[in-house]
């Protein structure tokens, strides 16, 4: 069993943003770090240091416009050369001065009008790169009761995401996510997995549903949402970071890791693990150095899933079966006990890895490399 | 349109459910009021009085099986002799010792069976009393994570529901309603709109949402959810209540009368005003006086549609086009913080009711009759 | 290192509440369960049962006036014989109908007479029993605003707090519990540890703060307010239980164990394990058989407590020191992750125990003997 | 008795904050809006603006650095001149880089140094200006846990406190903010109003705990600190603004004017009207214009204390002797459901302003000409 779930482990993939290498922050303050990039092409060189340590991190979202450039398919190249691919294309409808009271479902036609132009070019984006995942987050909303329409709102919503839908490629399909609230605070566009759900039914097959785990009122049961989703075929994948309040965008794992544990159990139970469900980071490292914060967090995404594969998925079920309440959450605590960590430095060791990334990446240098090199310039951030 | 709108309210129509006039409590402690009803029948004749003091709840909701009895026709006859009729159906598969684990969602399927029977026995009890509405509440979930398999539960639940569908008739339909939690801790099986919606969905136009306003997650826009299901032509109606909490189950518009407000007013926006959206309450009265409490209720739910239709759509739709969020949210408020009382008092005088409905009822001696005459037998209460 | 922290865990106490061996439920179904005792001699037979496996639970905590007996002074021995002692004195202002809206903050001062005269009597008990903690829970609040006056009910509180205050003898203390909510649900009249606190800096010594560590507002930092109490020199004790929303009531540890950690670590690192701070379990058995769901929760606590014990406090404050945010976590982490069962296994061995209580539980037959032998009667309830 | 709270209401003084009327947004984008404030002078002309419509806000808070200026007296003669004053200094350590892991709670004794600098700055800009209430908010905590010694912290603030405390002289005080969170994600240093009332208490009389309505856990009943900090002398005043999730900082009163009635009603009982405690706005118009944002939440707190003056103290006190609970409720419900708008209306009036003060400031004709004049220079913002 345990080679088993060794080579699951090996096959994992867990896909970093552009951004998390960048500076973040909150609204009260960005506090820069030394040595962030200053543009795509050194986030892709960072990237490619994470996948180096952890071996599941082939792929690099990128975020547009701030990873603008003129040439995809060098940049392509250039992520490959560094032993790294382009993964989800997320576009940014939030950032223009235009977008203050939203973008597709924005009152006025000729913002509605300028935020599609940006999410078909990002489909643009995608054949250029090779990309077959969009993922559209829209930070629409409204702040006051009254302010504007909501119903009317969902019908320029599903406008928009349709002639998106129609341009999508062979191949090709776009995750829209939810989130409750900020930067909107009375209601959002698409406050939830419901209305998710509901518009990419309606859409078709190229429309999944993807769940960020800091998205959530409190006391949300997130793994249900996975099962349920997995259940209907529209589960597309994770926005992956932690949380205890509100959207923290903590480390993964860092917040909740029972939770985290759980989530995975759910992929794993509906049949999601090693098929089109991704799994992205999307995260802010405000004040911890960012590839290290995005190392930790692909390990902790490994050891929730070692564990959710460790079940013992027959004692489990007979379990349930008899109703044996303390017997079947006794199966589930054992694997979720389980020190998995000597398991994961055994499998990285046979496949050629450190078995500590951590500390592989601490003694590697390339810590002082960047600090050192990457002076002058703009560094990168939520704004550019 | 003082007049049009008063005519509105004239229409309304607000459903009392007959467990309100019977002791409730906390799992710490019901406290027993002088005066409840025995039997469903005396709960008919309490309910009555609201609708003989209000003029605009002239249904009473059942609840079985503690309204049980062995001749539903006379029940109902005697209900019509009163001036009240019956209303929605509620079903019950939480107090039988056998569901423990779960009703319809129980891993065993001889439990599931006995629960399945009961939501039958609930649409014979429709036929019998001309109920066309079935309200399906479950208490179904778990209190600990891996204590049973969350997506075998939703094959279970989804096979039980398609039964019930299946033997709905002509001009019935049934309400599934969602919780987030409680009596379940862990997971409830329909913990959300979503939920709800997705196997409405699949069932059929029989099949509606219920929004029970005390059911959601702390920070959850509810008036977005009432928007959202009437566009999608799903929002069955409401179980009326309201909360500080979690589900308190306090007299609706007590904890939040801004709230109820929105919701009403998204009710009317969306056409659901009039239709068959029901309008229907779902409160405890542990500690005041039960028919009081739901005058009290009644009253409230009918200011916050009086300011609901007060809104000046003209106005508000060219605020809200032009972007003006200050101006588009005044004249929302500009209703909301009108006083209805007057236009009500004035409405019911011109039905010839009292214009003031609680002192009308303390007026009345029907409290103290009803402690006197009320002596001896078992007082209903959640459990009988 | 490990036989100091084999040492330290050796010496834990923590305390079994009468009323988990009881039936307990929701409001809206308490399912009864099979061998459950009929009086408070049965429950100290099944407490012990736990102490007997653990070795940790020598004490049983008593509610008055479910577990009022004639002669407590034979309830003591009759514990004693079995290996086990009278613990915290919980009072009962809940149940009587009098205390409808309030004891000791009523309106009406008859009722604040009766409150407090058992108050005092709980004091008796302590004396005849020979406890040294009496725990003081109010369920007093009101449910709708302007329902009472909110700084009236805060006099009546001080002035009954400073009456059972002054009653107490040498080497009594008494602990204060506050609740955010339910049974009230508008207002508690002790909704924080603030409000608990400011209480029992204002009495003295003897008054000291009890975390129920499922009373707060979802979100709140538990442990932050385990580490301000302890500096203030004023916690006196835990209520263990854990939820996912609300008051749940389920077994410690099961809803969150890195927060239980999290929580123990700030007992160790702040000087309060091994002195006066109380483990009490508090919790609802449900669904799960009672005295096997105690045994987890003891278990629980000892894995939270022995990875407490195993951060590296000297690796913690280097990396603290240096603003090391990943490293310091590191450390913090990489106690949590260890699997403590195996030196959890060790120490029961070594002091006579079987490695796995739970199993030894199972294999002893004191569940069918119970079943068998506990036919007829009342069985022990919330309200008995 | 109208006349009286007329004078009572004429009596009120509400403070602006010069942060108001300078750009603010949230992490996501900043939108910036035309006629923004280059410079503290500036600012003070709108916040003046404010004062001339509603006759009620006759100072302005002040955020250093964000209005640091060479001449304090020469910025508080300026402000004198266009009719307002220099209300509260407001310190700010929080945007420096070496405040990225804390200020005064901050691991390292040099950035310890620093903060206390300046805040020792604030208290002589307080002598300058003349004004007497310093507020500290500190954004201090942690993201991670273990990150850093939270009792540790606390010892730090305790000394930074002292040392600011002993420095205030004659007729000044200081008020202690508390924030559950953001934009710290674990832990706050001061999480809540029991960890600022604590400090406060220890530090003597010159301490106050001040409430910003914003920054609770959810479901927290915000009146009953009023009420409790009222009873123990130590509430200093408000920061309002109003919120859905969590530090909105949407205009008071917007998202639940009830609450804001529980809250102004809780003043009144409690004596805090009239005497020291401040009634300051604190709040982001990210979507609306500054200005009118300011006006209509001054004017929102208006109606919420016209309210709260109109409840009939002996009919509630009545009803709430007897224990009627729907009849107190009714009694404070009808205070909030009249309408105070005539009411205010009149007392502009009686005192030669504009009724309305939002359409006379459209009148007037100020937002134009500040959209014309102020261009060139750098905005105002949170920053700067």
């Amino acid at each position: 069993m345990t080679t088993d779930i060794k080579a699951a482990l090996r096959r994992q993939r867990i896909e970093t943003p552009s951004w998390a290498y960048a500076n973040s922050g909150t609204r009260f303050k960005v506090f820069a770090q030394k040595g962030v990039p200053r543009d795509p092409y050194e986030k892709m060189a960072d990237a490619a240091q994470v996948h180096h340590h952890t071996g599941v991190a082939p792929t690099v979202a990128l975020h547009i416009p701030w990873d603008k450039v003129d040439d995809y398919p060098a940049l392509a190249r250039h992520a490959r050369d560094l032993g790294v691919g382009i993964g989800a294309i997320n576009s940014n409808v939030f950032q223009d001065d235009r977008y203050m009271l939203g973008s597709v479902t924005n009152p006025d036609p000729a913002v509605r009008r300028k935020a599609l132009g940006h999410l078909l070019e990002c489909v643009d984006i995608m054949d250029q790169t090779g990309s077959d995942t969009l993922k559209l987050w829209f930070s629409d909303g409204t702040n006051y009761p009254g302010q504007d329409d909501v119903r009317a709102r969902q019908d320029r919503l599903a406008e928009a995401l349709q002639v998106v839908y129609d341009r999508l490629g062979e191949g090709q399909r776009f995750l829209l996510e939810y989130k409750l609230f900020e930067p909107a605070f009375y209601m959002t566009d698409v406050p939830d997995w419901g209305t998710a759900y509901a518009h990419c039914v309606r859409l078709g097959p190229k429309a999944q549903v993807v769940v960020d785990t800091g998205h959530h009122a409190p006391g949300t049961n997130i793994e249900f949402i996975v099962a349920f989703l997995l259940r209907e075929g529209k589960l597309g994948g994770f926005d992956f970071n932690s949380r205890f309040y509100a959207d923290d965008d903590l480390m993964v794992g860092a917040a909740d890791p029972f939770q985290l544990f759980r989530i995975m159990y759910e992929v794993v139970r509906g049949g999601g693990y090693g098929d089109h469900v991704a799994f992205m980071l999307d995260q802010c490292h405000n004040i911890e150095p960012k590839i290290p914060g995005q190392i930790r967090s692909v390990m902790n995404v490994q050891e929730a899933t070692a564990k959710a594969l460790l079940v013992d998925a027959g004692a489990l079920a007979a379990a349930q079966a008899e109703g044996d309440v303390l017997g079947a959450n006794a199966v589930f605590m054992d694997a979720y006990n389980t020190d998995v960590r000597p398991l994961l430095a055994e499998m990285r060791a046979e496949t050629g890895l450190d078995p500590d990334p951590m500390a592989a990446y601490r003694r590697s240098g390339y810590a002082d490399k960047i600090v050192a090199e990457r002076v002058g310039g703009t560094q990168a951030g939520w704004g550019a």
